[in-house]
């Protein structure tokens, strides 16, 4: 008899953002699969086997999953943020789809977290109150080419922009060339929020515009959102700016 | 001395989406402001005020907590889903914009919740696996042409599409030319996948195809997601089918 599988979003940061779903597929898992620093998050429970793996291992650490569950086992495969997006429930899929015949009848719960984007514009007020979108910007799967197209077309046609995987040591260049590509369709007064490491220790949070957002430091753990040329920045006296998109459009634009 | 507002996600469902952050403010509330069906999710407690009002009174219900906020209370405003995305935290933001020099300084916490998009994704598999948008379909605060322009560079980029707010008595045909609309850039065999009342009483998945989506029922309870031509959908014996969108896109688009 097979047991289940359970692909669980631990949300951008510390237990504030786990749900109560996730809580409890937590503490029904035999064996506990994820990328080690998201895997350190969990608390030990005695019974329960830890599965660490490298962030580059996502094939792996998918295949070793269903095996697993193939077995018997209840196992956790746990990310950070949505499980959904641009993350492990791809992955497995993935696996899935390319795996033995029988891995098709394993039992799958998929628990949706908290992802970035929505926490860090719940810190910064609601520049997604709007249309938008969310894109990765690493090149490593897809080709630069196609980002750039999704660029324009998210831009030009007045979507809020959440960027994922801004940058990297591998891909040092990418996220100026992107602001620099946005810069052809937006205000330079356009807003643009930095958030790092949301909900975690060295959490930091700016507020810029298009123009200044090249000169603005960024790492895998920052989660980037450009707004629209409907988004707003609320001055506020000793306290961070409320940056918003109305949830109105005039039809300027049409 | 003025209190807190704090604008908390409850997420699309029952409690199984209620972070422990939310929990936390909900408790710490003097006051509780919503929409009726959504405040009649949050168990009552003593000690706090409870101001149900209808959906279409947002920009009411946001000016009457920053008021109760400024008198020195703790007032939590709670939204379905995520406080951003198409909900409260902007009508807040807009009412703080417009309104009393010092309503800006008072003190705000904005508590991410699982938007429908993510829910319904889970469910399905993990077809926002890759670069995807999020548009309302309502016309009510956008001219249709945007709407429009929107579906048209969304599609012909490649962006999965999640739709809210898709149709309604006074919407009745938007969400039928939406579907011809992307048809004119996506495949018919497109996978559609229609999650209404996710995490509810009556939750239904349907997955199905762009060019059957206009015979499938759905109403303000329904999140949509429409594919990219990169989305996929595994058949499993006895269980319902698993969408999802490779996290890797070759070069063909380009």
């Amino acid at each position: 008899m097979s047991g289940r599988l359970m692909v669980i979003g631990l949300g951008p940061g510390d237990d504030r953002y786990l749900t109560r779903e996730a809580l409890a597929a937590l503490e029904a898992a035999d064996a506990l699969y994820g990328y080690g620093p998201y895997l350190d998050r969990v608390p030990a429970r005695e019974c329960q086997s830890r599965h660490p793996s490298g962030n580059r291992e996502e094939g792996a650490r998918a295949d070793a999953a269903l095996r697993h569950v193939a077995d018997g086992a209840n196992v956790s495969v746990v990310s950070g943020g949505d499980p959904g997006v641009f993350a492990m429930a791809a992955a497995l899929c993935e696996k899935i789809e390319t795996g033995p015949e029988a891995w098709r009848a394993l039992d799958i719960l998929i628990i949706p977290g908290i992802t970035a984007m929505l926490a860090v514009a719940a810190r910064a007020g609601a520049p997604l109150g709007h249309d938008f979108c969310a894109l990765s910007l690493s090149d490593n799967l897809k080709p630069w080419e196609l980002i750039e197209r999704r660029l324009d077309a998210a831009a030009s046609a007045g979507f809020v922009i959440a960027l994922y995987n801004p940058i990297s040591r591998a891909r040092p260049w990418q996220l100026a060339t992107a602001f620099e590509r946005l810069g052809r369709y937006l205000p330079a007064s356009t807003p643009v929020i930095f958030g790092h490491a949301v909900g975690r220790p060295g959490e930091k949070m700016i507020v810029t515009t298009l123009d200044k957002a090249g000169d603005t430091t960024a790492d895998m753990a920052t989660l980037i959102i450009v707004g629209s040329s409907e988004t707003r920045v609320i001055a506020r006296p000793g306290r961070a700016p409320l940056v918003y998109t109305p949830r109105s459009v005039e039809d300027a634009m049409a």
